[in-house]
Formats: C-alpha cells, sequence, structure tokens
C-alpha cells in the first residue's frame, strides 16, 4: 500500500489533549448552569434529511450544507437528464438525501415535533453538540464547530427570557470573563419604524442600524444605507432619536403613539421585573440598536459581548460571545402551529480564544497526571506497576514509564509531558520499601514510603 | 412554505433527556478510568479526507464508509467519462474528497503522523467520539455510534497490555456489569498452525476458529470450514489439542518445537507477570480459541463479553462488550514505520443495552431538577422568582413553572417531569415567608422556610 500524506480537510481541526480539555472546561460549565436552571439535554444526528435542512436557512445557507451521497450505486437513481445537462442543483435530490446538521435550531424544532407526545411541555431542553457549515475556511472559521444551546419551547412567559439573561451572567461569570449583555425587542423596532413613518420597512431599518460597528463613518454610513432601502434623510433623525433614547422612559414617551412599540416596551419591562433584586456579576443594559438576525426573532432579543474595559484587555477583539431571542413559530415549518420559543446560544470557539487570550482556563490537577514513576531495573519495573495499582486506588492519576530504559530517556520523557512529580524506583528503595519522590518544580527529592507518596499528592 | 414530515434518517437517533444522561454516565465512567491510568484525550474531525480512509477496512468496509459531496458545482470537476457510464465508484474521487469517520484507529495513525514531533512518545491516547457505517440499519445496528477507545503507541511493553486488562476490569466494575475478559495471542495462532503441519495457514485457522460460536453444531462446523479452506481432518485434532489445552503450561508442552508459538506463550507469561496479585473483580482467562480481527492484530489480542452466570441474567444476549489488541505496525500506511500500538474500545451501545436490561444506571439527582415551584397568583410568581434564584444558588437544580396558571396544569407537568418535590407559594405563603412543600413520592405536605426547604433538598 502506498503511504498516504497525513492530512485533514481544510476548515477541520484535530484537538490535542490540552485543546480537549480546556473546550470540555468550557462545556462542563456551560453544561451545569443549563441542568441548575432546569434544561435537559437532547442529542439529534449528525445526519438529517436534506427536505429538514433545505430552506431553513436562505438560500446562502443551503449552498453551505454538506451533503452526503447516497450509498452504494448512488447513479442508478439519478435523474438523466440533470446528469446530462451537468446542473449539480437539479442532480443533487437524486444522489443525496442527507446532510450534516447546520445548526441545533432546525433539529430541535424537528425533535420537539416529531416527539410531541413524549415532551412536557413547556420543554426546556440544552443541546451541546457540533455543527457543519462549507464557510470558506478562515482565520477563527471553521468548517465544524460547536454550538451549545439552551431554549424553552410551548410558553411565551417572559421569566424564560430573564433566566436566559441569568444563565449568560452566571455561565461568564464561571469562566470567568466580563461581558455585557445587551437586550432588545422586535416590537421595539417596529415601533421605530412607525414613529419615523415607514411603518413596513422595520426589516430595512433593522439590516441597515445592524452594520452601525460594521460601517467605518458609522450612523453616516447606517444613513446610506437607510437612504439606498428608500427611507429618506428627515425619517433618519427620528430614527436616531428613538434608538439613542437613554432610557426606557424616554423611548416610553418617544414612541407613545405606536401600539406595537409600547408593547416591546412593556415585555422589556416585565423581563426588568423578574430580574429587579438580581446581583448581576456582568453588565446588562437595553440596547435599541441591537437587531440581530430580525427576521427570525419576533420577541426579545439578546446578545453578550466582552466587556472590554471591565476585563482590562482593551485589544481583544471584541465580537458576539453568544445571542438569542424569541420566535413565535419555531415548528410550522414541520407543521406544528403557536409553539413560540426562547433560547440563547454560546460561541463556545470564541469563548475559548478570549479564555486563552486572557489565560483564564483553570489547572486542574483531576484532568491529568500527577506522578510518572521511573523504573531502574527489570526487577523495579515490576514492584513498581504494583505499586502504582495502589496508588491509583488511592484515587491519584498516575502512571509508569512502560519501559525501566536508561534513567534519562524516562526523565525527558517526564518534562516533556510536565508531569509535576517522579518517583524513581531501584534496587535501593525497593529494599526499603520507598520510593525517590522528585518534586519537579522545585528539584527536591526525597524518600518517601508510597503512603507518604500518595499523601504528597492529594 | 410546505411542512415538511418531521423524521431522521434510518438507522440514526434522537436521544431523549433520559437516554443521553445515561450515555454520559457510561461515558464518563470510562473516561474517568482512563484519566486515573494516564490516557489523554484527543478528538479529530468529523471528515477525513477519503484517501485517509479508503482502503484502510477492506473492500466491504470502502462500501460502508459514507462520503461527502464536494461544496459547489460539484459536476464541474467531474470525470465525465465516469459520468456518461453511469459508472458510479469512478465517478466518486471527483464528486467527493471527504467521508465520515468510519472508526477511531484509522484516524488515531493519521494524528500520530500528522503531530509526530509534538507528541511525547509512548502516547497514551483516549477517544470517545461518534463514527459513522453505512450497514443495513437493524434492531442494535446504527449508522451512528459512539466508540471508546484507548491505545499507547510506541512502545512494545507489555505492561500496557496489562493496564488495559486493569482498565477493563475497572470500568465494568464500576459500571455494575460483570465481564469475563479473554486474552490469546496471534503467535499463539500461530504456533498452532505450526503444530497441525499447516505453518502458512494461521489465517484460515483463525477465521474457521472464530465462527466456533456461530455455527450450530460448534467445532463439527469449524471442521468443515477447515475442510473448505484446505486444512484435511488429521491436522483437526491437532488443531483442538492445542486450543483446548487447560492451562498455558500444557500449550506449552505441545507447541514445545513452535518457536513462533513459545514467543506467544511467554508474552502472556508477562503479561501475567504484571498482573500477579492484582485483584480483579470480574474474571480473566486465557482463551486460545480466540481470534478477533486477526489479520489486524500482531500479538495480544483481547476480548470482553458478559459473564452471564456471575450476572444471573442467563438470558441477557452475549456479543462482545469490547476488544482490542496489539498491531505492530500502526502507521505504516501514513508512511511512519515502526510504530508498534496496543488499543482496546468499549462497545458503549451494547453498554447501554446490557445497563438498560440490568437496570444498572444510577439515579444521579445532580443531573435533574429537584424541586418545582408552583405560584398560585401573578404577584406570587415574581416572588417564587426570587426564592427560585437563591435556591439555585445554594446549588439546588430547581425549577418555576413559566406561567401562574391553575394549578392543576402545573401539578400535572410536575408528574410528566417526575420531580421529587413541589414548592406551592401562593398568598398565604407570601405572607408567612415560607413554601408549602409537597414530597411527591409520598404525599406528604408541610410549610418551611426557605432555607428548610434547601435543607431538604441537600
Amino acid at each position: 500500500m502506498k503511504a498516504v500524506k497525513a492530512s485533514i480537510p481544510k476548515g477541520t481541526r484535530d484537538f490535542g489533549p490540552d485543546q480537549v480539555r480546556k473546550r470540555h472546561f468550557i462545556f462542563h460549565t456551560i453544561r451545569n448552569v443549563f441542568v441548575r436552571y432546569g434544561f435537559q439535554p437532547i442529542e439529534t444526528p449528525t445526519m438529517e434529511n436534506l427536505t429538514t435542512l433545505t430552506g431553513k436557512y436562505g438560500d446562502e445557507g443551503d449552498q453551505l450544507l454538506f451533503k452526503v451521497l447516497n450509498n452504494g450505486d448512488f447513479l442508478r437513481k439519478a435523474d438523466k437528464e440533470a446528469l446530462s445537462s451537468l446542473d449539480a442543483s437539479a442532480l443533487l435530490p437524486s444522489i443525496a438525501k442527507r446532510g450534516l446538521r447546520y445548526d441545533l435550531t432546525v433539529p430541535l424544532a424537528r425533535f420537539v415535533v416529531q416527539h410531541q407526545n413524549d415532551i412536557a411541555f413547556p420543554f426546556k431542553r440544552y443541546q451541546i453538540q457540533p455543527v457543519w457549515r462549507a464557510d470558506r475556511p478562515q482565520k477563527g472559521r471553521y468548517q465544524e464547530f460547536y454550538q451549545c444551546d439552551a431554549d424553552v419551547i410551548g410558553t411565551e412567559s417572559l421569566l424564560c427570557e430573564a433566566e436566559l439573561v441569568q444563565i449568560y451572567d452566571e455561565v461568564f461569570a464561571k469562566l470567568g470573563i466580563q461581558v455585557n449583555i445587551r437586550l432588545n425587542h422586535r416590537k421595539i423596532l417596529e415601533g421605530v419604524a412607525e414613529y419615523c413613518g415607514y411603518p413596513d420597512q422595520t426589516m430595512d431599518i433593522s439590516m441597515a442600524i445592524d452594520k452601525l460597528d460594521k460601517f467605518k463613518d458609522g450612523w453616516v454610513g447606517v444613513c446610506r444605507e437607510l437612504e439606498e432601502r428608500g427611507i429618506p434623510a428627515e425619517a433618519h433623525s427620528k430614527i436616531q432619536e428613538a434608538l439613542q433614547a437613554d432610557s426606557i422612559e424616554t423611548l416610553k414617551s418617544i414612541l407613545a403613539d405606536s401600539t406595537v412599540g409600547q408593547e416591546g416596551i412593556a415585555e422589556l419591562e416585565t423581563i426588568g421585573r423578574f430580574l429587579d433584586g438580581y446581583e448581576i456579576q456582568n453588565t446588562l443594559q437595553h440596547d435599541f440598536f441591537l437587531a440581530r438576525g430580525l427576521s427570525y426573532y419576533t420577541g426579545c432579543i439578546l446578545e453578550v459581548a466582552v466587556n472590554t474595559e471591565a476585563s482590562g484587555q482593551k485589544e481583544i477583539r471584541m465580537g458576539s460571545m453568544g445571542g438569542g431571542g424569541r420566535y413565535a413559530d419555531l415548528t410550522h415549518m414541520f407543521g406544528l402551529k403557536n409553539m413560540s420559543g426562547v433560547g440563547v446560544s454560546f460561541g463556545a470557539e470564541r469563548i475559548y480564544d478570549v479564555m486563552e487570550d486572557l489565560d483564564l482556563f483553570p489547572h486542574d490537577p483531576s484532568a491529568v497526571s500527577q506522578l510518572l514513576l521511573i523504573a531502574m531495573d527489570e526487577e523495579s519495573h515490576f514492584y513498581a506497576f504494583h505499586l502504582l495499582r495502589q496508588i491509583r486506588a488511592a484515587g491519584v492519576n498516575a502512571e509508569l514509564y512502560p519501559e525501566p530504559v536508561k534513567m534519562k530517556r524516562q526523565m525527558k520523557y517526564a518534562n516533556t509531558r510536565q508531569f509535576p512529580y517522579v518517583g524513581i524506583i531501584g534496587e535501593r528503595e525497593r529494599e526499603e520499601q520507598k520510593i525517590a519522590l522528585k518534586n519537579m518544580t522545585t528539584g527536591e527529592q526525597s524518600s518517601l514510603s508510597m503512603e507518604e507518596v500518595i499523601q504528597t499528592m492529594m
């Protein structure tokens, strides 16, 4: 067999031990908070039917779906006309019926409809699984990455929104990242559209203000975009006046004539009432400019970003660390109507990068080996193996170098793997029933009994 | 948008909360033992290059690989000749360059070669990830399932084999499944082939004896198979004599003239020496009939199955719960020679089924909600939400029904979700600063302060 070059597809990643442990630390932290708040785990298959996925993420999303070729002779049932005209998109449905999970929301909707008779509603579920997108690989953007979602399905109670704010607050506090949690409401944006005289153009206004951070010239760029979308200059100042309102009270009077605007404000106030007295560990604010993925959300909108001031790291790249909101009709695409849902997502990959940048990952001795035993001769090797069993039984993660080779080679291994302690066993140690324990940080070495070694590791 | 039927591809599964928790209990148990023994985690991408996967699992394996269609206009670079002759296998390389991970061994080999300069050898790695195989779906066989592997790469020390036996022993003891761990050695089978006079037919002999359990007529069937493979009757009794040896001593004298056979025996004896004095919690035996996947393994072979007698469950379906062995040259397929490896795999799906059958999953209160608060009116609902925060802060997984609807509906939810406790809060409870706590198992109800409720949950 000819040797194959060892490589992986572009946009995918291998994770070594240190990375896996850190990634799991993040997942574990998020999961624990989800569970504390009563969210229950589900897992869905990597492959979904393409009929489930297609058309849910817009045309661009459909392009980014990974499609899995049908098994066996996939050309047997292929669309012959599409084949001969080399029409890939026309051919697709006849040769690929499955695709890879693109997000966790559509699978959730599918799951809820498929298992609706087994689910107690309101259904609080969390899901931590990878998703795949055929995005052009670039720095920080991968074709396989994890999403961590929590959603509540089947209730319109604003208690859920309040809990999701608390969840963001608790998770980031536990991770040690200072964040700013921002809240807005789709109905407020609808109210602003009414106020400026273009009630049917909420979407255009939202798309424009969503780019505020992206435009180099800020609000001037937004105005240009509004103009292009058919909203003239005289409306711009009214939009700006409303969105810049310094408090919910001010906004309430600005949007006094908009019923829908008042509804949105009232909902934010109710969320505020739930959170009244809650001692937030991060910062929480209303941001009427917030308009993420609005076509999707129908109620409250949430977004979380690193609070660069509080974290004392001005240079840290901003970017959203998570977001979410309420969608009135999650499951209609699978034929189940009137299932209101609200959810948030954590951007685990960005969280990882920020924690690396800020050196926030804790050292967890229970996840790595504490002790490497080194044997000086074959007899000591067997002897050390029997000691090792008792050391492990006491709860210590420990190893014995698999061969009693030269001490230098074994010590080199100990250094590379960064064992905090090395226990050396030769003829003398065997006779004295001791272990020569070396502290690899200080270099100190002492002759200890096995019990004393275990004690030192604890 | 037309509603799509909510369904998943054949051979795949959704996992609800209870299943996810149980599956993670298994993974968690296995992972903890791996870590105790010094194994380090890696994770590899779901998609590998097809050049990495193809040809590694035999022709049948190649058929069972899931192939991922290239993105965009996949027909643009398609092999036009293969297209016009409708030759699916000839077309494949030009339209699909990636496939889904089929096992964890080939990705490990690829990983070791690709990252060889960053790895400290011997490399003890574990990996717990799903794999995909386009097997015909049937009861108990899925197209997506988890593997849990531990391997040591870069040493020939038999200490590794001894540790893998201990790992099997500890994991199954922790899971509560009584198993029988069987050991054999490829060189013993080679010795038997020499002994019976057909030294070049180790493979044929192994394939035949591997079917001993599958043939209804047992040994008679094996003899028929041997005959078909060109090994005549006079050799059968010699094979049987050797394989049935009641001890390693007996086998040693039977294979006295086989150098390779003696080497295999000596290795099993060394493994025995490492395990000498180890108080095994299951059973461990030599089984010279054991011949799993022999083309792959070059040294020791291990297999684990439920010990039906010890588990007191005669009817439990047998089947392997895991297996492994040593392979002399794991990485040669990627151009790195002389890397000996040894590893074991846990069949998580079968372990799950056995644990369900034997009702072995423990109840873990930290994984589920302990308390549902129920509010009788809107004012109580806000009040309860504030209590909830403090109850959670004390470490209790708790929920508040999101709306203060009729008590009956809230209690129905509590029953369906099987909360052990329900805390009812109405006007009186608010005034008295109490919670009416109902024990859902006994039906008892008592009026308690929040602190007392927390105490009860602990």
